[in-house]
């Protein structure tokens, strides 16, 4: 887990470097499919990203990661197949007065989906975002998309991904 | 959300009243068998309970609700066939030096199935706990359970399940 906040923490910074991603009412697919029914897959684990950690602007609120099914034996055998994906669901999250924390809207969605030829260029790995509740449109520009890649890259013993299932 | 938790902190008082669960070393069987595989389940919503709140001692952490595939369209419909299973997954939660907050160690697995002829005194629903990582012997004594029963029956407009799936 601190490793992948470590490493989203990065990836935020590189996000302001970059400048705001989107590829702007583009009627470009995306590049990553939606991953419909990702609520019925396996969830490998959740955290909170609260205000005061420095990811707080882009990756604030609770966050599940949810691996299908051809993706979860990968993070026992560190390698994943074509066809593995891993969501990483992004929503708002309240303290109430109750001392309760709850869940509030979708912020949005990250996908890391594997097809070694198709994204060959990237470690095997395809990246998007989702915003909201869009489906149809992806909101990673190929800078960002980019910069994702890389920065999973640096993960290579365990296939460029950071989490880990937890018990 | 609010009604769950007000419902739990209901349920904590009652624990308090009847005194420690638990069936002590008895070779009964759960009521309800561990729902193997419920990682793998719809999952319906997450929230935290936190220090300060009255119900903390015996549900603070992180809880995440899952549903089983008979279980998923009773939310809609508000009736739930017999086989549905929904799961109250309660885990140690921690806020760390860099404001974010990350699970911990598993504390107990509420789960209520139903069954209208086997748990016909009690709304259609068994209630069982299951303590840490044990699979095998559930906890909930039968007072405990009754008042899982009673709670859950004021809930009758949805055929005793307090939850609701998230957006």
């Amino acid at each position: 887990m601190i490793l992948l906040q470590t490493r989203h923490v990065a990836m935020a910074a590189a996000f302001l470097l970059i400048g705001p991603v989107g590829r702007g009412g583009s009627a470009e697919p995306p590049r990553v499919a939606f991953p419909e029914g990702y609520r019925g897959w396996f969830h490998v684990k959740s955290a909170t990203v609260n205000e005061g950690n420095r990811a707080f602007a882009k990756f604030g609120g609770i966050h599940h990661i949810y691996a299908n099914a051809l993706a979860v034996n990968g993070f026992t055998v560190r390698v994943f197949p074509d066809g593995a994906v891993i969501v990483f669901d992004v929503l708002e999250f309240k303290t109430n007065v109750d001392k309760t924390g709850t869940e509030g809207v979708r912020r949005f969605v990250d996908v890391m989906a594997k097809d070694a030829l198709r994204f060959k260029d990237t470690g095997g790995w395809g990246f998007e975002e989702f915003q909201g509740e869009v489906r149809t449109e992806g909101s990673l520009s190929d800078a960002a998309a980019a910069t994702c890649a890389a920065c999973h890259a640096s993960r290579k013993d365990h296939d460029s991904v950071f989490s880990s299932i937890r018990p």
